[in-house]
């Protein structure tokens, strides 16, 4: 297909396509004259990828790249999505030295019932602790009874993660859908639990009439 | 204590203070002199909510004036938890239209099953639609099998989360403590998902000896 026609076809403007391809986030398509090109379905599978990506992963066109470029050098699977992760905002809390070391101690008591490993240089790790510490700085001290549960249900989301991944029958399309599952799974998760938490909060105190 | 102490108390520098002071997030210290006043415990408590509501939540300071009035005024647990939740930045996807039926069918259908209440106007099933459809654009359609099973662990989460509140004695205190719970709860929950995602993956997939 021609530019215009993958722009039609992805929804992205002609320009911003022009974009990708000059950062190299979009293989140049099959050049057929001194200036046109001829673009395929992998085009337009990558443009979507590309826009999730940025869109609702909130990724910086250089991380966008290095994730690509993982996924296109045949990298292992968990050197991509360890990538992705790493890419992925996450929330950064400082907190202080005494606080840290509560909560990273509290991480690894439950982190060690579950299996996990926490390397210390897993940026993971360090937001995980960051907003343990801002739940205690707000005295939210009795969090701490119900991590191990937390914990245990997120290993429950994680199965049903890899699940969703496991069957799919080429590499490339494994490694793709990890990443997309990475970067949509957090939003579509969060909206879940909203919709749980108002059924819940609804339940438990009723609305007063007005 | 005076702003100076508040400050140190807080880890917010004074100037920041002074800016939530003229934007009304944090109410005035008693005046012991003409340009002296005192603050109190609350005011430490109140600076750190309003800074996970900022840094964490990543609300604008007329989003966070909103929610700080919803608890302020008294409002009933459920409103101040809409407010809270409406506030909070969730991914907005744009999808087609016939994408979005079809993805508004799937979430009517999931939240039958869980006995969810899925208004029309409610940003948070906007929010659903939207990353449900941008999984279909991805091709990712198989994972129609495995959402009525994220909806069931968000219910489970949502309980963990009602549970950790429930308890607390005051009315301010639980209305505080379900606002922190939601803002920090979906970057703590995300962390944890990681940590079980990573464990998951080395174990599906354990990396390449280099």
């Amino acid at each position: 297909m021609r530019m215009a026609e993958l722009s039609a076809e992805s929804g992205v403007p002609v320009a911003t396509i022009k974009y990708y391809l000059r950062e190299g986030l979009l293989p140049p398509g099959e050049r057929t004259s001194p200036n046109q090109a001829r673009y395929d379905r992998e085009h337009v599978r990558r443009l979507k990828l590309v826009r999730a990506l940025l869109d609702v992963g909130g990724l910086s066109i250089a991380r966008v790249r290095e994730v690509l470029d993982g996924i296109d050098e045949h990298d292992d699977i968990h050197k991509v999505l360890g990538t992705t992760q790493r890419a992925l905002q996450l929330s950064r809390i400082a907190v202080d030295e005494p606080t840290r070391e509560w909560a990273m101690a509290l991480l690894a008591k439950v982190g060690a019932l579950r299996g996990w490993e926490l390397r210390p240089d897993n940026p993971v790790v360090d937001s995980a602790v960051g907003t343990l510490g801002a739940f205690a700085a707000l005295g939210r001290t009795e969090l701490v009874e119900r991590l191990a549960g937390y914990a245990e249900l997120a290993d429950q989301v994680a199965a049903l993660d890899l699940a969703g991944i496991r069957g799919l029958p080429e590499r490339e399309t494994v490694v793709e859908a990890a990443v997309v599952g990475t970067v949509l799974g957090d939003a579509l998760f969060a909206a879940l639990r909203r919709l749980a938490q108002e059924h819940a909060s609804a339940t438990s105190w009723p609305a007063s009439p007005s």
